[in-house]
């Protein structure tokens, strides 16, 4: 393989590395990071991204505890911040070999210094990853560190983190006010009471909008675990029997209303595939009846969630909740780890999605119902440019949902972008969503997808396909009306 | 978000919009549009550019009306010659809020300057989408309009157009001699009389080879709206009785000498799947006694419809005929739309599709037989590297259809080219197809292509993967020697 | 489609062409062959190349007949070494209308000169393919063949080709050791009795590590040509009736600890789907006896193969073999093209594949085993982002396998590592495999991939997502410590 004719180019080559060859020395952000390769179209997606920089977070949908937010008390330590509670993280940890138990999963007893030591050793695991580069911001940007994680370093990055975290400046309030962050929306059980909300939204000294959200997937698919035991809970709340259908339905739209009185602007979904249809009033009264006694077979299970996903659009069309749909997950993927650590571990592995048979009858009613907004979310690639960016281009309903989960990435919201725009343009999608429990990693995950859309864009004008002014114009839209338009804020 | 890293880097960045604060003043074509970023690559992709640029243009597949050739009268006003009559234009004018109604779809009355209006004031929504790319350029080349549309030059745009709408050179076959049109394939009726292309074929006035193509959907699916007053038409056409299968087989390969006696190359199937198999005889003709009776089960129905497909080949292989397969769209998804302003009204959205299994039984009787020529086309871009290649790697009848429908943008044919090249190389495709109604768009559809090929091969020269001359010969061949090849031209 | 704009473009412009009027005159390797376009990034790319530029080649996988090594005699003639063999070049050839009889196919008499004409008039056919590219390595860096193939300089390589296939340098022992081959795994069938690797193994005159690979399909698959052929061999080679399940078990598990013996690292399966499940052993056995009697229907087939594939991956859990795993594609799709020529006859074509339910059964009960390795490999590109990257982010035991067949090429490569890269990181892969039975095209396949991964690897350093160290450490481990880790060497 080696060939003659390679010796003299490498001579001429400028040797990057002969300056490096002590390592990567210093540990920072490059400030051009994510931008296009080639200098002129970087120069340009450096102006684009320098309109859109320091504009305001709206976070319309994620799963941050609001009660972060309410008690406002600083964060533990480390391992409690970074890696125990972020199964982006600990799933990686896991499969370079180490245990959840040992990283303190699910409640698991563990000290945060070896957690750490632990994650330090194993950084390289993380390179390349979005999860690694979200962390290298934080990192980098909230504590100041300055040298990459490694065995040698662990302890003295720990100490660093545990030495601030205890400082003003990083209580969960001040961080929320610099984040900039506009909106949030939490994601909230049916039933929840929102106290949390009702208190932030009463604190004079807190003037950030924290936005529940309605999801009710273990209420309306008698497959999810905890079915049997919410509709139970939600038959007492409103003192109705349990099999009763209509007071079932109207418990649900009740507990939307309460929702909405507390500011929620959505209702999300997370199926494993989004069908929907819509049964005659008797046969799902029956088929509920039977699924509340757990006695449904698989597809009269999957026939009474579809139902309910069309009586959750329907009440949608009523009540003005934007409708979000999160399918294709396969939850809890290694039964053993499940049982052993719950839910959230890190083994959801999605499965290929279809929406444009099983959306077709929930859009055939509701598709050009005046206000009702359905946001599709994927984790099927190649259901963007084929499904969901066709069906965004015809209904004024349907609005493209941000590269989801495992394709919130560099990489993967360049190929969404490409996959969707040609169809559909840029003002049908619903802005970028982070959809994440690291309340730290917020600014991380928005400026990426800033930086990537400047750098989208900034392609698009060097081609000819936008004018520069169209472009800004865009970059600025796309952080902000477009986001305000489909979440109707 | 801010850091103080970005503001050094701001003051030494060129401010690209620095000259352009007043908008994108002037409305142009980039000369060097879709060329390659890197600029030793789009110097190279200029050079391949300059080859092809005005070569004649093939266009074996499309939906252009013969009668705007015979009766080759002035268009009649922007709004009917740019919107109305493409769903491409008005999907996404649909999806931002429009009534289709009020675009005057499906014959609704709409006054032309109002419809005008409403599309320029919303042409941000044309962003970075294939028909804003299409529309920019036919504005601009063939009518000279400078300026971006907008609520504030909709007018002025609306004029200049009108005013030179009624100029001879704008007449449609001054178009066609000026678009360097070798050959234009309508798409036709069974029972089409083709009067229109007789007309145009014997009219000394006009030299252009305007071919009809045979497209038997409706008479041989039964699934297919009008599926059984189309039979019954042509049983009545040849005298038959209605039930009777072996005339209705041999009615359809008369008619099929009777487009190829008047020019057709190509019979064309627009198929939900591509399943082919076949029946024998008796069953075959139980089934079509049925069909006719519209007494078929689902499954039958797609049993016969598949048969049939397989017959077409059969004939295709006795006449001659290339056998165009376009599956994969689920057509007319908005049933509401559909009642109102029938098909072709943006609502078509494509569903995965399957080729390996569903073409094994055609291409194990036909697939290597001689002069049997089956092109395949796709919206599912994952059939592309899986399935389309790899079949026409093999199958001398096989050949690669050009990127179809949403996938006729630059992004997608960059995708598409380098999802199939490497497994079939460059000469088992078909060329490019516009598949167009909209006559205007076909020079635009053409230059995009020719464009992105150039580009594409650029790359690989760049990477040492062809000579530059080996590219150059292979774009010509694209736009030559290929699509001749592939539809016997 | 001219427009004037162009025509100053094109004054401007550096006319590429211009200097080689006269054809590709010089047909050599670009040194910088496949790295990125942008002139900043190629610089990092080459370093990063030339740091693994020379490094041994671990080829774990692979389909080199070893009798090459032990018999060590020269290679015969240019065809059969370039072409007859090499089902990726005579499909090619077939599709571009060459009966694969007229190419020595499956034994077909057929003069290698003219074979050789045959192929070196259709060299345009490779132009962009991955086959191309091999074949233009191997004839520049073996053979010296300094002109492009064609009609005219057909004759002149094979002269050239054959004259030196004679030197002692070009004896596989040879080419061995030049290729810097560190290992080579085999692929064997169970029964094989493993001579030659004994062979090599004790050849004091040999050096390199030549090892077997178990492959059981057609032992373990009713649906696989020879299954009843091969079980009875099975039972006659233990001296065990034919249809004792348990027996049929321990004998392959003997057979495995035979290839143990015989330096085995992994056992392949080619399976159609990777569906896994296990049945208790009285309704196994008893699917077995029917299986042994050629009596299963079609579903009881597939349970039983998916029963044998799960016994497979207890037993790897049990030996240590590596569990690979190559599934999705649709064996001998031209019926007529297996009857006349055999097997691995250019029409294997890839079908849609799903890994997340078919698996799911298996990784619950070996996915945390200790020691289990599973390497997944697709020719289904969709399901790298959506499937295998995220069970690999979360299993130990589960390593993503290089790009397979038909994605085994430039761009491919490229979409590969983007697809799983940001979801799993660098570390869960396998390395490359080659995966080839041209053993002239090792090097060629090698190189290639190291390219390839240094350019991704340039392209996140110029992005700020790695360090140039980091990048440096990752290139080097990705052809050494990763593969050697995945397969246990």
């Amino acid at each position: 393989m080696t060939s003659g004719i390679v010796a003299n180019v490498k001579a001429q080559a400028t040797r990057v590395f002969d300056t490096l060859d002590d390592g990567d020395a210093t540990w920072e952000l490059d400030p051009d990071r994510l931008l296009p390769l080639d200098e002129q179209t970087r120069a340009i997606a450096r102006d684009l991204y320098a309109a859109v920089e320091t504009m305001p977070i709206i976070s319309p949908h994620g799963h941050v505890n609001p009660t972060l937010l309410t008690e406002n008390i600083p964060f533990t330590d480390p391992a409690a911040l970074f890696i125990t509670d972020d199964h982006y993280v600990t799933r990686l940890l896991h499969a370079a070999g180490n245990p959840l138990a040992e990283l303190g999963v699910g409640g698991a007893a563990a000290d945060p210094r070896t957690v750490w030591r632990r994650f330090c050793e194993h950084w390289h695991v993380f390179a390349g990853t979005a999860s690694g580069a979200w962390l290298r911001h934080e990192l980098i940007e909230l504590f100041g560190i300055g040298v990459e994680p490694s065995a040698s370093t662990a302890d003295r990055i720990f100490d660093t983190i545990e030495g601030r975290l205890t400082s003003p400046e990083m209580l969960p309030r001040e961080l929320f006010e610099r984040f900039r962050i506009e909106v949030l929306a939490t994601t909230d059980d049916p039933l929840d009471d929102l106290t949390h909300h009702d208190a932030l939204a009463q604190d004079t000294c807190f003037s950030g909008r924290v936005l529940p959200t309605f999801r009710p997937d273990a209420y309306i698919d008698p497959r999810v675990a905890g079915f049997h035991e919410n509709v139970q809970r939600l038959a007492e709340h409103f003192d109705a029997p349990l099999d009763d259908y209509h007071r079932y339905l109207s418990g649900l739209a009740s507990r939307r209303e309460y929702f909405i009185s507390r500011g929620a602007i959505s209702a999300d979904h997370g199926v494993l595939e989004p069908f929907a249809t819509e049964l005659d009033d008797d046969a799902a009264a029956a088929l509920y009846s039977q699924a509340v006694r757990g006695a449904l077979a698989p597809q009269e299970a999957r026939l009474f969630a579809g139902h309910m996903l069309f009586q959750m659009a329907k009440m949608s069309v009523r009540d003005g909740l934007v409708m979000t749909v999160h399918p294709g997950v396969s939850r809890n993927h290694h039964a053993p780890t499940f049982r052993a650590h719950g839910p959230d571990t890190g083994h959801d592995i999605p499965v290929r999605t279809e929406f444009t048979n099983n959306l077709r009858e929930l859009l055939g009613a509701f598709g050009t119902a005046p206000g009702f907004h359905l946001v599709l979310f994927a984790v099927d690639e190649t259901t963007f440019s084929r499904e969901i960016a066709p069906l965004a281009g015809f209904y004024p309903s349907v609005f493209i949902g941000a590269p989801w989960w495992f394709l919130d990435a560099p990489d993967a919201i360049r190929r969404f972008r490409s996959a969707t725009t040609e169809t559909a343009g840029f003002y049908r999608g619903a802005g970028f969503i982070d959809d994440t429990r690291a309340f730290l990693s917020i600014p991380a995950r928005h400026d990426t997808a800033r930086r990537l859309d400047a750098g989208f864009l900034a392609q698009y004008v060097r081609e000819g396909r936008l004018g520069a002014v169209e472009a800004e114009r865009i970059a600025v839209d796309l952080v902000d009306s477009i986001p305000r338009k489909a979440f109707k804020l």
